[in-house]
This record gives C-alpha cells, sequence and structure tokens, in this order.
C-alpha cells in the first residue's frame, strides 16, 4: 500500500475488467481480473443476478422496436421514418452492448445476449460510414455537421461510449466485430482532433480512449484523450444556456479547486482525468483530481452518495448547498462517482476513496433501481415530501420504467454487468478487500496463485469470514470503513479505524480471519454549514443509510410531522422483503397554526414510535413520502 | 366593507389607475384614480421618483440601440440584421410604454418621455400588419406561422401587454395612437380566437383583454377573456419540455385548488381569473382564486413576500418547499403576485391581500432594483451562500445592469410609475387607507369632495398622521397590519389586529387621526413544515424584514456560521444609507471537524454582536454573503 509503482500480471486467460492500468502507470494498487472474483449468494452477488436476469435483457428489449436501434437501421435503409429519441441515444446501445460484453465474459453461454452483441455490432459495421465516422443523429439528420457545435452534439460523447463497449468486447472475448468499428472511429478521432483545438461537451472520450489504448498499445489514443483533458476549460465551447462552467470549460483542470457544473460531465471529465495522470505520470493533473475530490466529497455529497444539488442544470451546487427534497442526484453521477473513486483508489491506495464507492453503491445506486429490475430512478431524492407534484419524469414519486433521457438503465447495467472487478485489488505482496460480499477470489499474487473465500451476509451482518490459501506470503488488507468505530479480528477489537486492517499468515493449508464490523445502528449528523438539513439526524446501519416512510406510520400522521428523539436507543426489526428496519422513538409534532410566518412557531407533540427502512428500499411497496433527515424532538 | 356592489365615481377629467372595475362588476372597494393620489417626500414617493428619474429612461434607453425596437424596425424596413433578443422581446417595449404612459399622466410636460411614446406608437403603426397583426419575431422569422405554437410563442402575452399599454395611454390621455394599434391588434385577436379552441402558453392576454373592456365597454373583449380563462386547463397546449402544469394548463381553473408551475404564468393568469370573475359576477371563479390564494399564500410564499421555489422552470414548489437559498423569487412573479393581491382586494376587501401587498412590496419587490435604480435582481434570493458561484445570470452575485430576459426592468417601471394608484380604496361611504405613505389625497366618497394629507416616515416609524377634510361622513378605514401587536389611535390602544380601524368623526374643519403601528423589532419563526429553514428565526420590524451581510461581520467570521440568539433583546441604530439598522447578541459557531457526516456536529462557539440590515438594502455596499433566515444558538 506504498505510493510505488507497480505491475499486475493477470492470469492468461483471464478477463480484465473496467479500468486495467497499464504496467507502466502510476498505480499503488492494481485491480483483479474480472473472472477472478465470482459472487455467490448474498447482497451484491443477489443483486448482480438480478440486473443480468431481469435489467439487462429490458434494456435490450428497450432498445428495439421504437428505440434507439431503429435509428440505426434508418442510416442503413433497414427502416424508414425520422430519427427518434435523444439525439444522444446510440450511447444507451453503446452501454447496453457493454454490459452484454461483460455480462458474456461471466456467462458465455447466454444466447440471447450474444445475438444481441452479434446482431447489433453487424448493424454498427453496417451503419458505419467509409471514413469511420459513425453517429446515426448526424448522419440521418444534418449529415454535413459532422463534429459541428461540438458544445452539443455528443458525437465525442458517444463514441467515447461505443470505445467502452469495445473495450469490454476486447476483454471478454466478444463482438470482435465491435472493436473494430470502434478502432475505426477511433482513429478517425484522432486524426481529426489531433491537429485542431476542440474537446467535447460532454466528457466521456477521454476515459474511453485511455482504456482503449490499454487494450491496445495504441499510443496516439493516450495522446488525443491528454489532449482533450489538456484543452479543456479554455472556452473552447460555447457555453449557451448554462454558461462554460456547466461544461467544466472555465477554467484548465489543472488550476481548478471546485467541482462545477453538470455532475455527470464532471465525474466523467474526472475519471479521464486520472486516467491519463497514471498513464502519463502527469502528478499535476491527479493534485487537481485530488483537491476536486475534497471539494465535491468534503461539501457537494449527499448522505447516500449522490452529488448534484440542483435540478435546472442537473448540477454541483455551491458548498454545503444539498437540499434533500430537490437533490438532483441522478444515478448516472453515483455511477460516475463510483468509477472515478475506483481510479483514485488504485493511483493512491487511500480508503477514502473506498468508503465513497460504498456509501454510492449502497445508496443511491442501490435505491436507482426498483426491486423488480425493472424501474429506475433518475434523479434520487431524499425527501418526497407530502403533496409532491410528481407528474413529470423530473422528479417523479416513484420508479418508472423508462426515461425520455434513457442514459441511467444502461448505465446501471454495465456497472452491474463489471462489479465483481471493484471489490478487491492486489499489489506486489498483498491483496486488498475494499468492498465486502460472498464469493469466491482466484487470483495470483506476485505470482502465486491466492484462493480467497469470502462467507458474509453484508450488510445485514457485520461479520465478514474469509478463508484464504495461498502458499505465498501474502498481506490480507481489509477494508475498515469510516463508520465502523469499533473493529474486531478473530474476536479482538483492533485499532485501524479509516483505513485497513493488515493480515499476515500462514496461509498455505488454508486460514480463516473473521472481522466484525459493528452493526449496531447509530446517528448521523449534518455538518453545521448544511442548512436545509439544519436540527435533523439521518439513521444508518453500516453502510446503509435509512429512511422514514409515509407507508410506516400510523394513519393519519404526515411525515414532514414526524419527529425523532437522536438519544433514543434504536432497536432492529424486520418486514417483509425488508431484512432489517431499525426503531425509535420519536414524535409527531403539529403546527398550532396555520400562519406561515407567526411570531413562534408553536407546536402541538405526540410520542410516536418510529420505524425506518434502508433508504434503498424506499418506494417498493407503495408509493408515498419518504425522508432521510428526521428533524430531531424539540424541548 | 360589506360584499355589495357599488359605483365608482371618478371625477371628470381624472386619470384612472390600472384595474378600474366597471361599475357593475362584482366589487367592495373601488380604486382611487391615479391622478386623486400624489406622493410626497418618504419610503414610497422617493422610491417613485427614483425610478421616473432614474429606471424608466434606463430602460428606455436599452430599448434602443441594439434593443428590442430595432426588431420593430426590422420590420418597417428602417433596420436590417437579423432578429435579436428573446422572441418575446415586443412586451419589454409594451411594458416600458405602460410605464411611461402612467408617468406622462403624472408628469405630462417629460419631453423626452413624450417623443419615446410618440415616434414608438408611430413606430408600432407602421409595423403593423394591415389586418392588425403585430409581433416582430414572427413578421421577420416566420411570417407564415402566425398563432402556431401558442405554447411557446408568446404572441398572445406581447398583444397582452401592447393592450396593458393601450389601456394607461387612454386613461392617461396620450399616445392615442398607441390605443388605435392595440384595438386593432384585439380586434384580430377576437376575429381569430373566438371560434377556435386556443390559449397562450404565457398567460397576460386575460386581464388585458378585461382591462382594454373596461376602457372602451367593448363586450368581446371582455366575454373572449372570459373564453381564454375557461379554456386554460384542457390539454390544449403542448406541455413540452415543462409539463402542461407548468403552463396551468392540467386541468381547469374552477376545478384546481393549487397554484403549480411557472409562477409569473399562474399569478398573471390568476390576475386575469379575478377580471373575469368581477366583471361576470362569476363566483365559482373568485372561488377558485380563493382556494389558489390560500395555497400560495399558506405554504408557497418566502417570508420577504418571494414566489417560486424552483430554478428549473420557474416554478412554485411543493408545500412548504422554500430554499432560501435557492429561492427563484422573481422579479416579474412579486410584481403579479401585487397586482392579483390588489384585484382580490378590490373584489373582496379582505385585510390579507393588501398584507401580502406590503410584504412583496417593501421587501422583494423594493429590493430588486439598486439604489441607483439601474441594476436588477431578476432572481431573488433570501441566502447568498459563501462560496457562491454568481458566475451566471441565473443567480448572480449581485444586481445586473440587465438580462437576456429582460422582462423585470420594464415591469418595475410600470408598477412604479402606477404605484399611487394600489394605495387606498373607497367605498359608498368611506375612504381605505391600505399602504401608508407620505402624501397628498383629493378624490370624491359618494359624490363629496375628500382631501386626506397624509404625513408619515413610514416605515422607518410607525406613526402615520392623516389629516381629512370633508364635508360628508366618511368613515376613514386604517389597515392594521397583520403583523401588528400594538395599535393606538390618538394615543388610546386599538383592537383590531388584522383589520381595519374604523374612524368616524367631523372632518368639516379638517381633522387630524395619529395611528401608532408598533415599531419594536420582533423575531419571525417559519411554520414548522418549511424544512429549508428549520432551526432558523428572520429578524423583521415594522413590514421590513431584516437580513444579515457578510460586510457587517468582523473580519475572518464567515457568514454561514452566524448564529443568533433569539430571546435576546434587539436594538435599533443605523448605518450610512441605512435609517434603521438592528443589533442582537448572537455567536459564531464553527463546526470542530470538517466531516460532512460526522456521528455528532461538535462546535465551537464565540459570542458575536450581530447586526441586520433591511433585506431590501442588501447588496448595495460591497457584493458578499448575505441570509435573512439565521440559524439560532444552540445549548
Amino acid at each position: 500500500m506504498t505510493g510505488s509503482m507497480f505491475t499486475p500480471q493477470a492470469p492468461l486467460g483471464s478477463i480484465p475488467g473496467p479500468v486495467e492500468p497499464t504496467p507502466s502507470a502510476l498505480a499503488t494498487l492494481a485491480p483483479l481480473a474480472l473472472s477472478d472474483v465470482s459472487l455467490t449468494t448474498g447482497f451484491l452477488g443477489d443483486w448482480q443476478r438480478r440486473s443480468a436476469a431481469r435489467s439487462l435483457p429490458y434494456c435490450v428489449g428497450r432498445l428495439d422496436g421504437a428505440g434507439a436501434l431503429t435509428n440505426l437501421r434508418r442510416v442503413t435503409g433497414e427502416a424508414d421514418g425520422d430519427f427518434e429519441n435523444m439525439w444522444f441515444a446510440d450511447s444507451d446501445i453503446y452501454k447496453t452492448l457493454e454490459a452484454a460484453a461483460w455480462q458474456l465474459g461471466a456467462t458465455p453461454d447466454n444466447a440471447e445476449l450474444r445475438t444481441f452483441v452479434d446482431t447489433t455490432a453487424a448493424l454498427l459495421a453496417k451503419a458505419q460510414a467509409e471514413d469511420g465516422y459513425l453517429n446515426s443523429y448526424r448522419m440521418l439528420k444534418e449529415p454535413d455537421r459532422r463534429w459541428e457545435a461540438l458544445h452539443w452534439s455528443h458525437e465525442l460523447y458517444c463514441a467515447g461510449h461505443l470505445i467502452q463497449a469495445a473495450v469490454a468486447a476486447a476483454r471478454s472475448g466478444v463482438g470482435a466485430e465491435v472493436v473494430t468499428v470502434a478502432r475505426r472511429l477511433a482513429d478517425l478521432v484522432v486524426e481529426r482532433f489531433s491537429t485542431v483545438d476542440a474537446v467535447d461537451g460532454h466528457p466521456e472520450i477521454e476515459t474511453a480512449l485511455v482504456e482503449l489504448y490499454r487494450v491496445t498499445g495504441h499510443r496516439p489514443y493516450l495522446d488525443q484523450a491528454k489532449r482533450f483533458v489538456d484543452l479543456r476549460g479554455r472556452g473552447l465551447l460555447d457555453g449557451e444556456r448554462f454558461g462554460s462552467a456547466y461544461l467544466q470549460d472555465h477554467e484548465p483542470v489543472r488550476d481548478t479547486d471546485s467541482v462545477t457544473g453538470h455532475v455527470v460531465r464532471q465525474l466523467y471529465l474526472l475519471a479521464g482525468v486520472v486516467d491519463v495522470a497514471v498513464e502519463t505520470h502527469d502528478e499535476t493533473l491527479l493534485a487537481a483530481a485530488r483537491r476536486l475530490w475534497d471539494d465535491a466529497f468534503g461539501a457537494k455529497t449527499y448522505v447516500t452518495g449522490a452529488q448534484g444539488s440542483r435540478h435546472r442544470d442537473e448540477a454541483f451546487g455551491d458548498p454545503y448547498e444539498l437540499p434533500p427534497d430537490r437533490a438532483y442526484g441522478e444515478t448516472c453521477a453515483a455511477i460516475a462517482s463510483f468509477h472515478w473513486n475506483w481510479r483514485m483508489l488504485l493511483a493512491t491506495g487511500e480508503v477514502r476513496y473506498a468508503d465513497e464507492m460504498e456509501r454510492a453503491l449502497y445508496n443511491v445506486i442501490a435505491g436507482s433501481t426498483a426491486l423488480d429490475g425493472e424501474h429506475f430512478f433518475y434523479s434520487n431524492t431524499l425527501h418526497l415530501r407530502s403533496g409532491h407534484d410528481g407528474s413529470h419524469e423530473d422528479a417523479p414519486s416513484g420508479r418508472l420504467p423508462w426515461y425520455s433521457c434513457a442514459c441511467c438503465p444502461p448505465n446501471l447495467a454495465r456497472l452491474l454487468a463489471s462489479l465483481s472487478g471493484y471489490l478487491l485489488t492486489t499489489d506486489h505482496s498483498g491483496l486488498q478487500v475494499h468492498l465486502y460480499a460472498a464469493g469466491d477470489v482466484r487470483t495470483t499474487v506476485d505470482g502465486h496463485d491466492v484462493h480467497v473465500a469470502v462467507r458474509t451476509d453484508y450488510p445485514w451482518d457485520g461479520r465478514v469470514v474469509l478463508t484464504v490459501t495461498t502458499d505465498a506470503a501474502v498481506t490480507l488488507s481489509l477494508r475498515v470503513p469510516r463508520w465502523a468505530t469499533e473493529v474486531r479480528l478473530d474476536g479482538d477489537v483492533v485499532e485501524a479505524r479509516d483505513w485497513y486492517v493488515q493480515v499476515q499468515r500462514d496461509w498455505s493449508c488454508g486460514a480463516t480471519v473473521t472481522l466484525d464490523l459493528p452493526m449496531a445502528p447509530r446517528i448521523i449528523a449534518p455538518h453545521p454549514r448544511i442548512d436545509a438539513v439544519r436540527g435533523c439526524v439521518a439513521v444508518a446501519r453500516g453502510p446503509l443509510v435509512y429512511a422514514v416512510e409515509q407507508a410506516d406510520l400510523p394513519a393519519g400522521v404526515t411525515l414532514e410531522d414526524v419527529r425523532i428523539d437522536p438519544g433514543a436507543p434504536i432497536a432492529a426489526g424486520r418486514l417483509p422483503d425488508i431484512p432489517v428496519t431499525l426503531t425509535v422513538a420519536g414524535a409527531v409534532e403539529t403546527a398550532e397554526s396555520d400562519e406561515l410566518y407567526p411570531a413562534a412557531a408553536r407546536t402541538h407533540t405526540e410520542p410516536l414510535e418510529l420505524t425506518a427502512i434502508p433508504y434503498f428500499l424506499w418506494g417498493n411497496r407503495t408509493p408515498g413520502p419518504m425522508r432521510v433527515w428526521i428533524p430531531v424532538t424539540t424541548g
């Protein structure tokens, strides 16, 4: 876990996951191959299988018919009619394709998925122009405007997602035609942009080109990615309606110390920034990413890991501007945050990045999909008010089957299909476990085979039992989450809060390590500068943030009137489909007057026992109000 | 002040102000003529003169050059180039024209203004199509799309503002050509829309047509206004990006009980709704307006009178969703609220409407213009955060000289030029004073001359001295604001909170009445359902809400860390250009840890004496953070 460089050695025939720094990259940790980890029954494994069984086929189905694929068929002449969906709808295809490629790596005999990949690859190859250009919107609607109005066109954004799909296809060994198509387009991008000062309004091409470089070793891809990062912030884009900060084009990355503008744009850019920094050994760029991380996670992140405080421009707010009811918290932003933190973790080995991955994964990302796997949140609020007007998909009262901007569902599918690649890392002599999940790990550390069997019911239970078998002197590092106050290793309390417990054993005959993370329910208080939740606390247990739903309140009680006693003991219980609920003493506090601005707010208080459920499960029973931050009882 | 119908009798040669119900209208109170009231030195009089001397000429200047007038000159062939500014920029001209007409009514020898009115009227007449159509955007850009895409085109909105200008011109007796142009357009509107089911995406035409009916007696204008009101809420408009509730087209007015969507659209519609209701004796429609008022002012209005909780769609939020930092509070919305409340007051005679006029006038509306009269807020926040990114005109850090959507400055100009018309009313035997301002009133009540001299330094001082002279048995009604806890009449405490003190005297030789409103500084607490300001209070004095500015804090103290002791005495003081400041004990409370979500928010507290200034004056010294709602000291 030092800052030294380290050469990962993946076993032959393995499937590397997303984000695979080259041997010469600036990296503290190396990812395991996707094929090194298989998740068994448990929270993450079950989720991953649900996504594969329900969400991914659902996304594939949504691309067909009147969906995004039809636009490509219009390009090839196989379909009639006018271009449909958002102008960047090609990217929905590419993200689904990426998800399918990762999934086929794990379950290669999924015939339906393979057909989807093969037919889509063939369609893409047929639709691609002779010179490699591919963008169904421009080809159908504005064939003469290629690469124009880049602040808006999303051409390079779509190209980036195609390249990511190709990277997944190359690593998984499926869909070679996708790789061919993507490389032809990538080569055209390099040809076109290596001598022109231009960037795309929506970052994505940067990280994609670095990954393509990692797969192919073709240096011009990396150079072009670096060029896009270097050129950003020089006002090359038309700021149009929301200004250049919306596009992160107001200040060069190396000079800025504040995350701004459209959250997904900002975070995709930062993934690319870290990728370029580690591959080009650019310490200044990495330092900028650290500064921006401090700003993002020190003052602009919700307790659920969501980011984006403004619906207007899907943007970061000012420092500490974190309204729970108007949280934007786009699902794609949370996925982007997960991606960025993983890159920071690989580069630095610092536990804080894994902490934020866990926060986002178990709360905002987990909550964005319904238990049926076929309904989604685009925006992830922390407070659905009584009387909320949910008539618009911008802030619906529950998860919707699809969105006119359908970026999130396929993004979830690609994350879940590649999730096994984000849980553990290795360095020259150790194996690090960042996220706990029941599963089996078969990898190599410093050339030696290592097998780890992980048995746990995390996050419902805090016990993680790891059985390690290897003939090498491997150091096993187990992450101690920031929220964990007392951690036990094989029954003994260990001092390692907010870092890693390091275990060295003789693993040759298999040795078992038992980690106990504290699962006592706890109170979370907001930083006093977060005005929007002053006088409130949240309830949490392990990595899970809890929420109170109207559904669990007695008849006649309105959620807005509910209070919590922050000093009262919190008891665990359960409800159907909710493994662990939390119950705590509270009150119903109703205003004695309807006056909006009285001289004093007199209230009437009645005691109430309050039941909270994991935030990620809200809205799965009956639709209705919900809140994470609960006002505390007064007096 | 009963609900009976009442016939106003304006003296010959007088200038009626805006909103002049016909003798047969359903009305409890009648407005005084604009020419009946002249404001002398004092808060409102000074403001009105500043607007006339600075803001109105400034708006006139802004219309010229590359401004909105050039578009009309392009229509007539007097200018080259492409259409500029917003597609509804004609309305900026019309609002300025309306302001100029009212102003010329008061100061007829203003040669510059008269030239502006005359040349603009001539230009409009020249630009108008043979059949009466007039809209520079459509005429220049899309001549074949007249009255198409009404959800967006603003054609009827612009027509409405032209008609309002014509109404002002007709009543003031200036710019007869404007009246001719407007009537030709109004006749075309009636011809086109009396048989077609259609409404405009942006209400305004409704109230305008009723007013034109009031001026002309031409019944088809009223019928058409009623038709537009009746047809709204039937889904005739394309809801497009923000949905039909944004356009108040989701539900017929008579059925709805919630203000929704774009605030200015909603409130302009409601002004028209009341106008139609009173002229057609439609009690159901008036009842709907009352229900919507209860919703707006019971759960969706800021303590400054601002309305609009969302920047995304300039919209009302859910009930009690009133974030101070992201308050939209558009200036035009506050003006629209003032207009709507005036109509409700005339119809019902209920004091609550005058209370809300006062709240908006002295806080959000007064604050929207800089003391120089040439810088404006479009959006009126209640909390400018430390670290705020004010780079966009959507939420700038201070008042700007102009906006790409320039609706607010000319709207302010027309309000201020007609302000004298909104202060007093008469009924069959009385005179009601709703808003207190130093000035002279010469009017008639039931055919008898009445003269009232009002001497006051309100709102800086609570004493209002009224000398009434008339030979009639006039009842003088003096409004007691909702915030006034102890009111004295000629030195004696009177019981009349939240209503009117009624005074009957022998006025024949002139009699003086002295009203003393309590000017002790006071604390305002928010309704407990307003989550965004939980644990905070505001400070107020009289009608003025106060704010704390970074400018008045000691070096090194950040506004976000400031706390107030809500039980401490509040002392009055003064600063240069700020007649009354308020000082109160408070604290600086800094977090002991940077952690965003700690288990407990431990803080370090130091005492601090806090100075607050009237909200409307914020941002006039140095730019910097400001907040209205101050967190209270804990422990």
